[in-house]
C-alpha cells in the first residue's frame, strides 16, 4: 500500500460537514469519479483487501469499533499521514450507500493501468470484456478471473466502470490483485490479431468441451443481451459455444458471468 | 398451459382499484404469495416463457401494443375465461415492481411441486440448494439448472422464494420449465443418501477436474457466506473443491451461482 497525502479532507475530525458529505456522496457518479480520479470503498472486508493492495488511500471514516480492532494499522497509518478519522456510527451512515454502514469507508485514489502487454515469450490468459454493462456481472467476472489467477482485464470503453460501488462490492475485494485497463477493444485486438483469440458466439462456434484450449491469449466475453458485438466479432479466430442441453425453446442464454466462469474452468482444468 | 376461471379480479376492466392495486403489491411479499397461492410474472420475455409452461394463469394486465401484438393469443385466451384485461400504460405502472413497467403483468398460481422421486433404473442429476438467500443467486442456478439439463431442484426451506420477484426475474423464464420444492433437506439427503451426493467443501475436497463425475446423483450448492451447514454435510459422500490459482490471501470464495455453474458444465462435459 502506498500513503500519500489526503487534498480532499481535513484530519482528525470527528464531524462529516455537508461539503464533505456532498462530496463523497458524488462519488457514486462516474461522472464524478473521473474528475476527480478518485472512488469510495465501503466496509470491513473490502478495506481489509484494499490494505493489502497498492492502491493509495486518501481518508478512511472509521466508527470507533474498527479503529480498536485494527489498533496497529491505525497507528502506522496516522503516523504517516494522519490517514484514519474517527466519525460517529451516524456520521458514517450520512456518507455509505449501504442499507447499513459497515464501520469503515475509505476514499480512494484510481489505479490507471496501461493496457496489456506481453513480455518476451511470456504466455498468459488475458479477459477482454465487450460492453459489459450490468455493474453485479463485471464484479463477478473480476472475482472470477483473480481465482483463475487472470490478473489482466481489458474492457471496452462501453463497459461499466470498475469502481462503481456496485461492482466494487461483487468483486469482494478481488478488484485491488487485478490490472483493469480501459481501451478502445477493436484496436486492441487489432494489435494482438496473432495470437489466440477466443470468444464464444452462437452460430458456428466449436463445443468448448472439445477444443485443445491455449492458456495463452484472450478470451472475449460479450454482453449478456448482445454477445460480442460485430465489430469485435471479427477478430475472434477461435469460435467456441457452451452446448446446451435444454431445449432450445426453453433457455437462450446463460448469464455473463456464468458463462465467463465456464469459460475459464475449462481453460484451467488440464493445469490442475 | 393450463387456464383456470379468474377470481381475484373483474373481468375486462381497463381501470384498476386501489383494492388490486393492494392485493397486487402485497404479492411482491413471500407471506401474502403463500397464503393466496400467487405470484406475479413481469415483462414480455417472462409472459412468453409463462405461456409456453404449464403454470396457470389468473389474469393477464397488458397495455394496448402487447394486445396488438399478441392478438391471436389474445382472442384463444378471453374466448375461454376474459383472461387478459387491457389497462392504460400509467394503470401498468402503479403495480408494476419494474422501475419501467414492461407492457404485460400476469397474476399466477404458484406449482406445488412434490418432493423428488426416482423412477426404477432412471439416472439422474438434481440439485439441492441450502439455504441460497440470495434471490439473484437463486434465479441464476435455475437458469443454468435448465442450460444443462437438470431439472429438479430440492430447495431448504430457508432458502429464498423461487417467486420472489428478484429471483423470477433473474431465471430470465427458466422456472417455468423446472420442478421446484421445498423440503427439509437433511430427511430428503437421509432418504436418497445411497445415492452419489456430491457437495464442494474447502476442507478435504478432491479436485473436481480429476474425478470421474456420475451423472446420477444429487448436487448440493451452499450459501456464499456460509458454504453447505455441517447438519447437510454429513450426508455428503462425494466432497468435490473447485482449485484456486490465486494466492490464498487474496481471493476467498467463488459466488455461489458461478460455483454451480462450474460444477454443473464439469458434470455434463463428458457427455457432450
Amino acid at each position: 500500500m502506498t500513503i500519500c497525502l489526503p487534498f480532499l479532507f481535513f484530519r482528525l475530525i470527528s464531524m462529516i460537514t455537508n461539503a464533505q458529505v456532498k462530496t463523497i456522496t458524488a462519488l457514486k457518479e462516474k461522472k464524478f469519479r473521473e474528475r476527480s480520479g478518485l472512488f469510495v470503498v465501503e466496509g470491513r472486508k473490502m478495506t481489509q483487501e484494499l490494505i493489502k493492495s497498492d492502491y493509495e488511500i486518501e481518508q478512511i471514516f472509521a466508527c470507533k469499533e474498527w479503529i480498536e480492532d485494527n489498533k496497529i494499522l491505525v497507528a502506522s497509518l496516522n503516523k504517516i499521514a494522519n490517514l484514519v478519522v474517527e466519525v460517529a456510527d451516524r456520521e458514517l451512515s450520512r456518507i455509505s450507500s449501504l442499507s447499513t454502514a459497515d464501520r469503515v469507508i475509505c476514499i480512494v485514489k484510481q489505479r490507471k493501468t496501461n493496457e496489456v502487454e506481453w513480455q518476451t515469450n511470456e504466455k498468459k490468459l488475458v479477459l477482454a470484456l465487450d460492453d459489459i454493462n450490468n455493474p453485479g456481472n463485471l464484479g463477478t467476472i473480476i472475482r472470477m478471473a483473480l481465482w483463475f489467477g487472470v490478473k489482466d482485464i481489458v474492457c471496452s470503453k462501453d463497459t461499466v466502470d470498475c469502481y462503481n460501488p456496485k461492482t466494487l462490492q461483487s468483486t469482494m475485494g478481488a478488484i485491488f490483485h487485478v490490472n483493469i485497463s480501459y481501451t478502445d477493444l477493436t484496436e486492441f485486438l487489432f494489435k494482438n490479431q496473432k495470437r489466440n483469440i477466443y470468444g464464444t458466439v452462437l452460430l458456428n462456434g466449436k463445443n468448448i468441451y472439445k477444443q485443445q484450449l491455449q492458456n495463452d491469449g484472450i478470451i472475449v466475453i460479450g454482453s449478456e443481451s448482445h454477445g460480442i458485438s460485430d465489430k469485435v466479432k471479427r477478430f475472434v479466430n477461435n469460435p467456441i459455444t457452451i452446448p446446451c442441453f435444454a431445449p432450445s425453446n426453453e433457455v437462450e442464454s446463460l448469464n455473463a458471468s456464468v458463462a465467463c466462469g465456464i469459460i475459464l474452468s475449462e481453460f484451467r482444468r488440464t493445469i490442475f
